[in-house]
């Protein structure tokens, strides 16, 4: 189903890096001294062709969704959070708002699979698939045709925003109990077991974590899920917003646009994108190193490094959010500073 | 001579920070789910008094001065470059231009001590103190009276741009040569040899770090620093604009305002000011750390925790203009989320 997509997923764009790296040796400043911040101009340069990229248009793309399993106590909030929390992003309240706001991001919430029914507005894109996925320690989460659904309609979102201007994207999510399924996710795909990867959401205490490293066990066993087939990791132990923001990492790469990846959820999406399209991987961005315990070994097994570590565990796509500043600072250094040349300054080595 | 301002110097204001945590745990997300951030906005609570801290109206103090260290062949650069760059920033094109301009702060760039005349300009301030210092391999870097002079310009300075209107102070320093200084600073006030604290500065070769290290042990070895004298340190092995910089930051805490610490230089002032008066510590926040291989041995002794770690060895107030935008995004989110009672979400453990 997602032949097309994948085919379109192009490399790098190789002169693009070259000449953003030729240009940061130009500026006014010692070679490499703004370190990561000039590696992230070159792979923006590569992602989008741009020997100049620009990441002013921003849009955070927070998808929603209920998960079954929090039937079996594995989280500190109730499931009527989830839309009490898409209202609050709808009236501007969150912090995804705040940021977005400051940052200067447009935010689009996705309805993927609340259980409960939302009004109608204009802020909200309704792709729900079902009110919830089923609880995965009775089987899976969801079908797997309703796995290909959920992808589809995140590349939909995201192609949608490209329509509006898009020249960087990043994932958020909002799904009491939606950690219990991006752990399992993530042991499934890395190998490490559940126990060294489930951390504490949004704060169950060691009976509320020993229940969910359980949920997980159980979930696995029930469904034996194929860590060589990444729908079929989303569908037997994943969630709808989870396979909401696998589409648009698709899309994203498909059309060229860098993806900053939010938190502990995100991550879990961005490992099901690059089961199914390796290509996806030089597109993606580590917002942030998540306080959950697992997330760590998430982005190992990714590869990539996180930009910045503020203990956050909170979603919505407020990592994201700041390291769209990150990268929006990074491209306005490589394009404004002055060049040895145009400043008079001598060069190193010059004395 | 700095006794009245050090008294000046309150305890931090423990009932804005119990406001202010307070608010954070009424905040519509996971108690403490916002980490670093969530202690950030405590701290400036603290620091400001006020229990929804404001951190917009920022100023960068970028502080230059030239060193007669460079003699000893301890810079990739030749000592020109601190005009030349002065003069970059006078004209908008450096990296701290670009930053400033992008989080909204402004700059002020005071010449304590550049070895070239320079012509007069609005953003530039004239407190030069002497065209260099003397070469600290030979004796003191500068006499006490000048340590003294140094540190009462950049006082000088602060509460004149406190006048403007001021919530947030970065600092920034540009010299060549000034890594020297500073590697010799933190040598002597932390005890670590020179060459476990010394490092490549802009980006000296091997032979070019020999030389810079055996320069520091030569200066601390005809000097003989008083680690428990921070002034005596400042005079013997500083620089004009570490002086000033210290100013800056005792400044900055007598009024209540938070420091936002840049790199290695920025950062061996923040020694020197701590070791002249240990209560400016709370007031400091450190922006980032460094690529320069001393400086987390320095923000160790501080006792700080530096919030981002981009690699950059750059100076100038970069990483502190990264910080400012983080401190706001705090500040930010702690005023502007609504509360569980705004946004009528239901609270943790309701279910």
């Amino acid at each position: 189903m997602f032949t097309d997509i994948i085919a379109r997923i192009p490399d790098l764009d190789e002169a693009a890096m070259q000449a953003a790296r030729a240009r940061q040796d130009m500026l006014t400043k010692p070679p490499g001294s703004l370190g990561r911040l000039e590696e992230l101009t070159i792979q923006l340069a590569g992602i989008s062709g741009e020997s100049l990229p620009s990441v002013t248009n921003k849009v955070i793309i927070t998808m929603a969704g209920d998960h079954g399993v929090v039937a079996e106590g594995v989280s500190a909030f109730p499931q009527e959070v989830t839309p009490q929390m898409v209202m609050n992003f709808l009236h501007g309240g969150a912090a995804i708002n705040v940021l977005a706001r400051y940052v200067g991001a447009r935010i689009t919430v996705v309805d993927m699979g609340v259980a409960a029914d939302l009004p109608a507005h204009p802020l909200l894109v309704d792709k729900k698939i079902a009110p919830g996925t089923a609880n995965m320690v009775n089987g899976p989460a969801m079908t797997r045709a309703q796995g290909e659904q959920a992808i589809q309609a995140g590349i939909e979102v995201l192609e949608a925003e490209i329509e509006s201007v898009l020249d960087i994207v990043g994932t958020g999510d909002m799904g009491i109990g939606n950690t219990t399924p991006s752990a399992a996710i993530a042991s499934i795909l890395t190998g490490i077991e559940p126990a060294r990867i489930a951390g504490r959401g949004t704060g169950v205490d060691d009976e509320g974590l020993k229940r969910k490293v359980d949920a997980i066990e159980r979930a696995l066993a029930i469904n034996n899920p194929d860590p060589h087939d990444g729908l079929d990791v989303l569908a037997k132990v994943g969630g709808f917003e989870i396979g909401g923001l696998v589409g648009v990492i698709l899309g994203a790469a498909a059309h060229r646009k860098p993806v900053m990846v939010d938190g502990f959820i995100s991550t879990a999406a961005a490992m099901i994108a690059v089961s199914i399209a390796p290509g996806v991987r030089p597109y993606l961005i580590s917002a942030h190193r998540s306080q959950e315990y697992g997330h760590n070994q998430m982005v190992t097994w990714l590869g990539l490094k996180p930009l910045v570590d503020f203990d956050l565990r909170l979603g919505e796509g407020t990592g994201a959010a700041l390291g769209m500043f990150i990268a929006e600072a990074a491209c306005r250094l490589l394009a404004e500073m002055a060049t040895f040349d145009e400043a008079g300054v001598s060069d190193k080595d010059s004395q």
